[in-house]
């Protein structure tokens, strides 16, 4: 890939956050296929922001960069045909730079209730359902503790920073697109395409996604690692010839025996089968659950938690392991 | 500001760009008030892709991380709490690193014509009218050339990545979200209260939300470049309380003289009157038509255009002739 940036970019820091945002109630949170959820409280009216600081800064105060309308952020990084955008050349000429999303744009989210309401209420199927998760259903699914608003005694959660983490939950709007989530799968295997073989991490209900990414792009995927993602179904067939041949790492965060919904049992004994399968077959697949490594706590989100760079550090022992060294063909013209 | 890495980052390229995507017809585009705009054709099912290549690389292939349901990108950045998310941490361990908002979510935007189709076909005033703008209409709006396909003979707009360029367009759906667009104000004074004083730049239809920032927060704004943003209304009194102690610089690309729409006379000749009013009062105010200085053929889209970093260079000069010099409250702890 050809390189964007007109020079090298050294960072004191960088990031992203969210300012603002207040949590309302919802009667039309809507769940994938089931209809409307329970009704509960979402964070909405929060701001994205992403910021730089360069190591080599000026005396001058920084500088917000606010895009317009149907617009996002976006419009201050790299240009349409890849060279660098003013985010970065301002940060490499000393400034520190925050780009923001606009409130109720990109990844500030939206607040989806009154689509789904004038849904539900006209039954208009036309209308497409749009997911978004309330903080309490958040709660469980995600396993933050074993009540809406009590952690577990050993959470490794950073417990004082809630409302941030609930302010990066959005809509999925998937489903205003034909073919909804299939989409992303076709868009992983263009960037594949576009950057050569790669590593590829999936979370969650991206799980399926990094099977089906292998599915098409058998040999760009280098290594799958499934952050509590689903690992079925798979065919016996597929294992044989393409499966088992690309090393996956399953990896599961803390209390989830015996949890049900989406990222309990059921999904974890999946990829417990398909590893076993995988195994038999020849294949390098480890599942790992990070209690049996005697770290606790963890929940869903176990990349973002208090241990989040000694879990990483495993995930890198593990492709340090098990996935081939190769020159990437990604490697800048 | 604490500091999020956990170690100096020093990138040999970072970015953004999407893959996939296509072109589709709506006949809901929507407008800003004043209901359906014309039929068009918009971007769908892109996927935007975010980007980190160290400069000390290993030798493995690049990592791919994909977030969850409900979730965005925003998964491997900083952590809720402020600390080191894996996207840099993997980046600072020698890997290039990709992560993606899904299709249809974050900034990979999503196709709102079903919702607004619902809308005008029931005539249901509770679902919020959500903007998009079609090729077409962006392409007269944004000035990218005289009718929809043809560029100015002058163009600076990176023609073969126009595609790329309409990815980045996504539905304004900040409509949902009560109180709309002041949202996105009152989180932006958030934002201050948090970094402190800094330059803030607007575009487009942002430019009012920076004039409404100063009103909000005006010790805090060390100066506005408002690109192609309105710069009206504003009363005799507050320019004299507040906005002429603000250095303001308006900036405007080509091709805006006796355009109709948003970006063109109106708006044009407010923000010069605007300008005056400042410089009447004693004001640090400039006016800048990128024509008038030499620069020809940007549309309304400058900051990504082919001489992007040539108008970067002329804005950081303004900066360093009319913001005053003060240690950025900013500065890490």
């Amino acid at each position: 890939m050809r390189r964007s940036l007109s020079g090298q970019l050294v960072l004191e820091d960088e990031g992203s956050f969210f300012v603002g945002g207040e949590v309302v109630a919802t009667d039309y949170p809507m769940l994938p296929n089931t209809g409307l959820g329970a009704p509960g409280h979402i964070t909405v009216n929060q701001m994205y922001v992403r910021y730089w600081i360069p190591a080599a800064k000026n005396d001058l105060a920084p500088v917000v960069m606010v895009h317009g309308s149907v617009h996002t952020g976006k419009t201050w990084e790299t240009t349409p045909d890849g060279r660098e955008g003013w985010a970065t050349y301002f940060a490499r000429s000393g400034f520190s730079v925050y780009a923001v999303d606009h409130c109720g744009r990109g990844r500030s989210g939206f607040n989806p209730s009154p689509i789904n309401q004038a849904r539900a209420d006209s039954h208009a199927a036309s209308l497409p359902a749009i997911q978004i998760t309330t903080r309490e259903g958040a709660w469980l699914n995600f396993r933050l503790g074993p009540s809406y608003g009590r952690f577990w005694p050993d959470s490794q959660f950073p417990e004082d920073a809630v409302d941030q983490y609930f302010s990066q939950l959005v809509p999925n709007a998937e489903s205003t697109l034909v073919d909804g989530g299939a989409n992303t799968v076709n868009a992983l295997a263009a960037l594949l395409d576009r950057i050569g073989p790669a590593i590829v991490m999936v979370h969650s209900q991206s799980g399926s996604y990094g099977l089906d990414l292998i599915r098409k792009r058998p040999k760009l995927v280098k290594g799958l690692i499934n952050i509590e993602g689903s690992c079925t179904p798979v065919s016996a067939q597929e294992i044989e010839a393409t499966l088992a041949k690309i090393p996956l790492l399953s990896l599961w965060g803390d209390h989830s025996i015996g949890a049900a919904g989406l990222n309990g049992d059921e999904r974890r004994n999946g990829c417990m089968a398909t590893v076993a399968a995988l195994r038999a077959a020849g294949g390098r697949a480890t599942f790992a659950l990070l209690p049996d490594l005697g770290i606790r706590g963890n929940s869903h989100m176990l990349m973002l938690e208090k241990n989040n760079l000694r879990i990483a550090d495993l995930v890198l022992e593990w492709i340090g392991e098990n996935v081939p060294k190769n020159r990437a063909k990604e490697a800048l013209i």
